[in-house]
């Protein structure tokens, strides 16, 4: 992805040695204004997952990944014995931060395998090397992610030549979520590239409206035609044949397929279902939790704060309509309370497939099983 | 409703001839001002419903009767040949200022029939009497469809001693969406009122927020238990048994039992249905459109302004989170497009039943005629 010419990954780091820097882009200032922040310590990451600077399955796992790093280069004067029990309680530290998304876990389970035995220098040398393998194959996997959903959208295009395929999407699943590319945006970007007329219909996504402050601003930025919606209009388009396909990305899926992803997701696929229209879930392999089977009954589904639906933040906006400065305003009388689910479960009987990095499967134990025979 | 110790309707006359004035409840000022505005002309009762300082079906209805009678006061003077030309043409104004409602033909059409032949002060005081009489039939038909709606809930209630109803509505089809009492909200007062432990779920209805604004306001003023909830999370809610029963109000409702209710309305009727939650439509007569029966295909969808989704407007909030005025801002980049459509169509089969004013039926054909004989 590049921004103003450059091209950027959402988590990065620079210089060298003692000087090497922990980058990430503060997503929290977008669309209104593009901020590079650096993380210094664990404590720092820990505080960029849990307020949402960074977000999104993937890059929830890489800030992970790099947080061990980090914790590893403020534990490298400690004792053989001591180092093992201070990075338990870092990695402790990282996993309590959001409960829903698989690939936090998953990205800390890779680095307790590699830190495994090892302390001091070649501790933080082996959690560097990691965090950069998982945040380069997290790339990867999402390139390969678009290639195979391409032809999904190459096929609806062929059924209607000269008209654009419209596609729907839920919260971002753009290369934002991710180290680069995305899952759901991934597909649209490679199909868009390869000359593909798109449309993409950006469903707001409350309550922090990840659709228009990011989706909307990645599309924007790589030039792709879309149109931001609120999250309830969805399903009025589909009834009007509005909606060519719909592809969301996901923050953890099971075994059999039910796919926790950003609440409304659910209601986006009953609304598929409902009209005929094909509902696909984009991710890499490290979002599946492959110890899980039935989606709404076992994932852990995360409840945040009152305030993110009381309260909306955006650009002021002066007597013109022209910006001035960041604002907030409460959208309900002051007594009211809020309650604030982050995800909600997508049973696999309304997914019309998943697409990974090793191509598309049926939303089934049978279909997972048979691009990843290894988990049987 | 009482506000702050005092009955309010939505829209009421006060003084005598000559001096007699209408007046509203500023809608968009709420939840953060109570303001009372004076309509003078037919182009302020235009201008009240189009900018939507009133909503709702039966209010929307009850402005255009009065409408009529601003109309009919400042033709007064116009000779018997002019006086029906400028009616029509006062009418035509009033008819477009909102596609999908209902009741606004209905009211104009009555009104229409009252003012028939004649002109002048006599013109002026039937316009006036029947302003009058849709307005109270809107408040009784509204009472009365709590007490039907009533029984539901007990029924429920009944069901699950000592622990409250948990009921999702959308959007805001209290008294300020009518006359007085609602039409979704009437049967929660009612049972409310009669000692039933009731708890709501506020859809917040974006994209301009009526469910937090108004509903958690009405709801909030009245003592009734409720938590305002982002529109995407309903589905999640129905899936973990936390929903008994959905009632929504309804804008326009077919002979087949088609019910357009403000956008998202269908997704929701799609959760309640996968998840085997009863989904209630509540509308007195002057909603539906007997002319029709097919909701989707027939009743025509309003498509609103982009910056409703682009802006969002609020108390201002300052560095402690105390309010400091109003304010908007933009939620998404600035050159970002968004599409408004201001309504969606729940198909009959969505639907358990209809709540009205002669009492409960099935949202089909037979069972609103078997209600209606007369429309047959």
């Amino acid at each position: 992805m590049n921004v103003e010419g450059r091209h950027y990954r959402t988590i990065w780091t620079e210089g060298e040695g003692a000087g090497e820097v922990l980058r990430i882009i503060d997503q929290t200032a977008l669309p209104h204004e593009f901020r590079v922040l650096d993380l210094h310590s664990v404590a720092d990451a820990c505080r960029a997952i849990r307020e949402m600077w960074v977000r999104g399955a993937g890059l929830i796992g890489a800030t992970a990944a790099w947080g061990v790093w980090l914790a590893a280069r403020e534990a490298e004067h400690l004792s053989a014995e001591e180092f093992p029990v201070r990075m338990a309680m870092s990695m402790e530290a990282l996993r309590v931060t959001r409960p829903t998304a698989s690939n936090l876990v998953w990205a800390l389970q890779r680095q307790q395998k590699a830190l495994a035995g090892l302390c001091g220098a070649e501790a933080v040398a082996a959690a560097h090397a990691e965090a950069r393998a998982i945040a380069d194959e997290d790339a990867e996997f999402c390139r390969r992610i678009g290639q195979h959903g391409k032809a999904l959208i190459e096929a609806i295009a062929a059924r209607k030549p000269g008209q654009a395929v419209n596609i729907l999407t839920h919260c971002n699943a753009g290369w934002l979520a991710f180290v680069d590319h995305g899952s759901a945006l991934s597909p649209i970007y490679a199909a868009f590239d390869a000359g593909i007329p798109v449309h993409v219909w950006v469903d707001e996504t409350r309550p922090r409206n990840q659709g228009a402050s990011l989706t909307a601003w990645e599309l924007g930025r790589h030039g792709v035609p879309h149109s931001l919606i609120a999250d309830n209009v969805g399903g009025h388009l589909m009834q009007h044949g509005m909606v060519d396909m719909v592809i969301t990305g996901a923050d953890r899926v099971t075994r059999c397929g039910d796919a926790a992803n950003k609440i409304g997701t659910y209601l986006k696929a009953l609304a598929a279902a409902d009209n005929g229209v094909p509902f696909y879930v984009a991710l890499p392999s490290s979002t599946f939790d492959f110890s899980l089977r039935d989606g709404v009954r076992e994932i852990p589904i995360e409840e945040r704060s009152a305030d993110e639906v009381r309260v909306m933040s955006g650009a002021l906006l002066d007597g013109e309509g022209q910006s001035c400065g960041a604002a907030s305003v409460r959208i309900c009388p002051e007594a009211t309370n809020a309650r604030n689910w982050a995800f909600d479960v997508t049973p696999a009987r309304l997914i019309s497939g998943l697409i990974t990095e090793r191509g598309l499967c049926p939303a089934s134990e049978e279909g997972v099983l048979g691009l990843y025979p290894e988990q049987k």
